[in-house]
């Protein structure tokens, strides 16, 4: 028999094929003069710099607490790290411990809140089983979810985020078609959303609980509240979790990481969650990776024990505020003047979501993305991405996915960037309008 | 309907419950006074503190470097690490990147080699997919590979490591039994096996790769090799990689970790394979953390950049062996006394596998066990955990596990610390004998 060289992948290696993430690098690695409006890094010249040397600093000068950096933690996070999340935790909630249900033991600490998020995913969901997401929502988690073999569902959202009318009728009709007992969460970024930049209300923060809590007849439905951009507020009134109004602490698993607000180069992100989920989640990552970077948990607990990390979150929260501005300033001056152009307000988060006309596609094979990618020299996501498709259902049932959309950020581009993006986007735009 | 609180996991979280690796850590947890010749922490004196200290000194004192390094890298890792990667690979080869037919693009950076190891898994291996192990061998990865539903099924070794002609045997059987098709894998720990310390023999590392394939009649079967402890050798020949004698690169998947040979705290380690295995893994590494920690492996390439590494290697070389020296002296001192007691004298490595006459049981439940922690206050690993269980045949079926063994490690207790643990030890062993 002839030998064979073909490799025999796992199922799950093809559901996890062909990310849109990776076709996006990719792109800005073959077009090296394209302006990014779409990479998700963060601002480069508010980098922690010296914070970071100091807290490293401080660290070392210590020999016994340097040695304890580099030796092996533990795979739910240092311990003096768990507990310096907690008061954070309570600090932006405005609440005790007590009053949150929270203890270090609920907390867990991962690799930027991305490994908790797919961690989570890993120990809750069989292929099949359903997420319940907003449309738009964060496409890489959709990735995830896919990545797991996950049938992802979407609801409807208006301006105060996903309406609670949407979610309780979907789950209606999938109790209708026996599928309630294949739904395990319900997936929300519930501040200044990516991509669309817009925060749950309060009053839905509060229902959502109650609408998870009435469709938990055959199992438990969690809510995973994702609060990536909770710290990068910039006008307006700061929402507490929905987590906070979550008596028990068993409804809500809330995920919030450093990335942003301070080094995403440290890769530290948290979550936290019921001891039975914190379990299952510690098993995995046992397996998996026997605990996030030790070193990097020991800095930013410096950080944070020394007040360096709040007075930094200050500063950044007014260099994006004025990127921010500047990204929608350049869209009044260079989208104002087409007709059926329009785009969000953020009160914080990185992300600016711009709607076209209809008829104006904004896809990867759109004349639009590809005259902006090599003609114009600019980069957006595809609002495209940022929606659900159901692999449980066919092509034909499938909800309509709106397909003139851009995900615009000012993270990483600076004040000059940013302006310079805007109006190469609209030289591409004009053409099509 | 009254309303459920039952959380539904997924299937493979049932799989990956009580997990030994837990159960030992709580144990030490629970008895403070127990001194561990368990843990796997390593050398606590020896730990890198002014080295990382000057590495990362350096890249500080350029802002745009520490930027960088605070900044989101690549899923692949710093590209500036994994040259210099390349090139510590061809040094401890002593064969050039060509002859080993090894790029920066075979490359991936993960948090330790553990990562690896698990990424490897989740894209190779089905529930009920098989892989082959050596008996006994480290039991961390059979905690993954039953994480993962795969069948673990064990070959004969001896003191030359795992047994070719039972390798061949075995892969006959399963054919026999229409099973092939279901082998991925055949996972090797080459040089100093945890928990026996033996190396696997030239001649045998170049049959292996014939072995496989051999027998990759349907699908490429893959070699994994282990090599987390190489740098650590402290007589005798060093042994080039099975990876060196596979041609094309295309069978052996070889991984390595700067955990023991630098510092676990870091938690860098690295994998080298194939680029369909390649963009497999990073498919998976996008999912689940979009890249480790960007400021380790910066600190880690400055380190390797000014050949700090490598003095410290060979500091660390003198330590071990010390050490080492100390454990096999106390065994003599305090085990040679005893009757059908014997013990392997390591080359490398961090670990005494130490077997007892077969009427001694050394498991979490047995007398010899609970004696030993709670009574002269010291803790090792059983051995029976090192022996695969294969979930796809009945218990009447098991290969018989051999129970009276132990793994000893000299990592973590200093010289004191390891000859009163070796007293403690025979003085629980005593009783039973």
């Amino acid at each position: 028999m002839a030998l064979s060289n073909e490799i025999r992948f796992s199922k799950k290696r093809t559901w996890s094929h062909d990310l849109p993430i990776s076709y996006l690098m990719q792109q800005g690695v073959e077009n090296p003069g394209v302006l990014s409006l779409a990479a998700g890094l963060v601002d480069q010249n508010s980098l922690p710099v010296s914070i970071t040397k100091n807290a490293f600093e401080s660290l070392f000068s210590d020999s016994g607490a340097a040695r304890e950096a580099l030796q092996y933690g533990t795979t739910a996070g240092s311990l003096s790290l768990r507990k310096l999340l907690l008061t954070h935790l309570t600090n932006l909630e405005q609440k005790s411990a007590e009053e949150l249900g929270v203890t270090v033991d609920n907390l867990i600490v991962t690799t930027g809140s991305q490994q908790y998020l797919s961690l989570l995913g890993e120990v809750l969901l069989d292929p099949g089983d359903i997420c319940l997401v907003a449309a738009p929502t964060y496409f890489v988690f959709l990735g995830v979810l896919q990545g797991l073999g996950a049938r992802i569902i979407s609801v409807d959202t208006d301006e105060s985020g996903m309406r609670m009318d949407s979610l309780d009728s979907t789950l209606e009709m999938l109790e209708s078609q026996g599928q309630l007992d294949r739904v395990k969460m319900i997936y929300l970024v519930s501040d200044y959303e990516n991509p669309s930049g817009l925060s749950l209300s309060v009053e839905r923060r509060k229902q959502v609980i109650g609408v998870a809590q009435k469709w938990s007849k055959q199992h438990r439905i969690h809510i995973l509240e994702d609060l990536a951009y909770r710290e990068l507020c910039y006008d307006g009134p700061v929402l507490p979790s929905i987590r906070s109004f979550d008596k028990t602490g068993e409804t809500v698993i809330l995920t919030q990481t450093f990335s942003k607000s301070f080094a995403p180069g440290l890769r530290v992100g948290f979550g936290v969650a019921s001891k039975q989920v914190c379990a299952a989640i510690s098993d995995k990552k046992g397996n998996d990776d026997f605990g996030s970077t030790n070193m990097s948990q020991h800095i930013l607990a410096n950080a944070l024990r020394e007040n360096l990390y709040y007075d930094h979150v200050d500063y950044l929260r007014s260099v994006y505020r004025e990127k921010r501005d500047c990204m929608l300033d350049s869209a009044e001056t260079y989208f104002s003047k087409f007709r059926n152009v329009h785009w969000i307000h953020p009160r914080g988060g990185l992300y600016v979501w711009m709607t076209l006309s209809e008829s104006i596609e904004t896809g990867f094979q759109s004349p639009l993305f590809q005259k902006a990618i090599h003609q114009d020299k600019v980069m957006y996501v595809p609002g495209e991405l940022c929606y659900a498709f159901d692999q449980g259902i066919d092509s034909s049932e499938q909800p309509v996915i709106q397909k003139n959309h851009m995900r615009l950020t000012f993270g990483v581009q600076n004040i000059e960037g940013i302006r310079e993006g805007m109006k190469r986007l609209s030289d591409a735009v004009k053409s099509f309008i």
